[in-house]
């Protein structure tokens, strides 16, 4: 008996072939149905309309989602678990060029960039650092947060890492619990939020929690924008205490062009592209082949076991 | 019997003492009297004006320079040679520093900083590479070369390296001789020019080896200006054959208001500073641990051993 799967993300020609030789039927946004809604099992990305047309349906099929994000936060979480539907996201797939980008951001400001950049006579900035002249702390200790401390120790830096438990993460000269801050080392210049988007990160990186981290050099945010409060954000720009930062997500994205960030100086913004690289083509890159690994699992009906979410954490 | 020492570049209090517990005495080009020209066995760092009386002083005792800097194209290599005077230079002292902003240069234009650095409003550039989608070579695999290899092998790049005889290097993919560019691989991306200032240098990145390198992403140069045709490479930028560049290194230096350069777009110029870093007071910092390494051999009138130029090569 054919199985369905709702394309949402784009598949490859030759995915669709071999889907079609496990007796997987492709069927997408456009020609979808309604008697397909309820027959569908497997969500390859998910579709904002078409997913609550699913979930509003008692006899439905589906049974697993598979995120072309890493993050899930946009996601029906509760709704999901209810119905008993397995949530796989794209955590690790874009850790490169997400990390890449993080080191951008450091050395553009550590190595003169942000001035050189619009220079138009000589003019030489020396106030410039090294990497083992900034201390930084990852909070996240997930694949990106593991490969940003990966290629910072690779440059000669110290880095921590924050996480829930504080439990040991290689890679990290020390991990800490995120309610144990204080146990961070004095001197920490560079912060890199990499946090998920859940209840309990909405507003973290507060004027508190700035307080509690002390002058920074730079905060770096390739995360979730909801975990950042922007006014705190600026107000510690403007006083100083952080003296230069960088955002790749923000709230809201689109960024609207009257928001306050667009002024001001020091701040760069990416606009939520650390995931861009040149072989892949848009976001969902190289997705096929981790799905590929659930998928004999899926069939066997055996539990899977890669990048599975826990739906009650949400990440 | 006691020596004397010209200090041109500045000495810490601490090494004064050093020094004088090993009676070497310590003039500086304020300080320096006519009858102190003769008897200055030591320079450590360069004056060109004092040099000049040193050299026309048929009875001079100068039998050991120590530069504060890498190349030492500015130095009088012919007069040295003929004096017998040792000569040795501070190759690898900035090679941390040197290496981590070609990382920065690299990276900026591979995560679209230059683009974003100016953006007030949302626009997404996703025309991005990551490190091991831009091979790169490097023209020069001396200690600034085989850092700037060790970092971008880390960030997952493939790179080439180019010496005189094209003798393999550690940390390198491979190596090839000068004359023998065309062993190249075709799908270099990146060219890093770090070759020293020599006769056999000057205008060696000109119109005709542009060519033989092809399309390039990047071309930068941390080595000496006088290695690039910059009319060549406006040229070749304009033609867009050139994608982009960074040049630490121009000439002459200070680069005039009227240098073209400076309008240039996809040209980032950072004022000869690739060397600073924050916790050394400028380029001489840790110069003097880099000299005690061969002071017990000169007073042993023994050979030297560190960082010693062969004053026929120039490097």
């Amino acid at each position: 008996m054919s199985r369905l799967l709702l394309e949402v993300t784009k598949l490859q020609p030759q995915d669709i072939v071999v889907l079609h030789d496990l007796d997987i039927t492709v069927v997408t946004p456009d020609t979808v149905t309604a008697a397909d809604i309820s027959e569908i099992e497997i969500s390859y990305g998910w579709s904002t309309e078409i997913g609550k047309k699913i979930l509003a349906d008692p006899t439905s099929k589906l049974r697993w989602v598979q995120t072309m994000s890493a993050g899930v936060d946009y996601m029906p979480l509760a709704e999901l678990a209810d119905r008993q539907v397995m949530l796989t996201n794209a955590s690790g797939l874009k850790s490169v060029p997400i990390a890449q980008s993080v080191i951008s951001y450091i050395l553009h400001f550590a190595r003169g960039l942000n001035v050189y950049q619009t220079q138009t006579h000589w003019q030489e900035f020396t106030d410039q650092y090294t990497i083992s002249e900034l201390p930084t702390v990852i909070f996240g200790t997930g694949n990106i947060g593991r490969q940003i401390a990966h290629y910072l120790k690779a440059l000669g830096g110290r880095v921590y890492g924050v996480n829930t438990s504080g439990h040991p993460v290689d890679g990290f000269d020390d991990v800490v619990a995120i309610d144990n801050l204080g146990a961070l080392p004095d001197d920490i210049a560079v912060v890199v939020d990499v946090l998920p988007g859940t209840d309990t990160t909405v507003n973290f990186f507060n004027a508190e929690r700035f307080a509690t981290l002390g002058d920074l050099y730079l905060f770096i945010n390739v995360g979730r924008g909801t975990t950042v409060n922007q006014a705190d954000l600026i107000t510690s720009l403007q006083a100083g205490t952080i003296r230069q930062a960088a955002l790749d997500v923000t709230l809201p994205e689109p960024l609207p062009d009257d928001s306050p960030l667009w002024q001001q100086p020091n701040l760069l913004l990416t606009q939520h592209t650390t995931w861009a690289e040149h072989s892949s083509a848009g976001r969902a890159g190289n997705l096929f082949p981790l799905f590929m690994k659930n998928l004999p699992s899926y069939l066997a009906n055996e539990p899977l076991s890669v990048n599975v979410v826990d739906l009650t954490r949400g990440y």
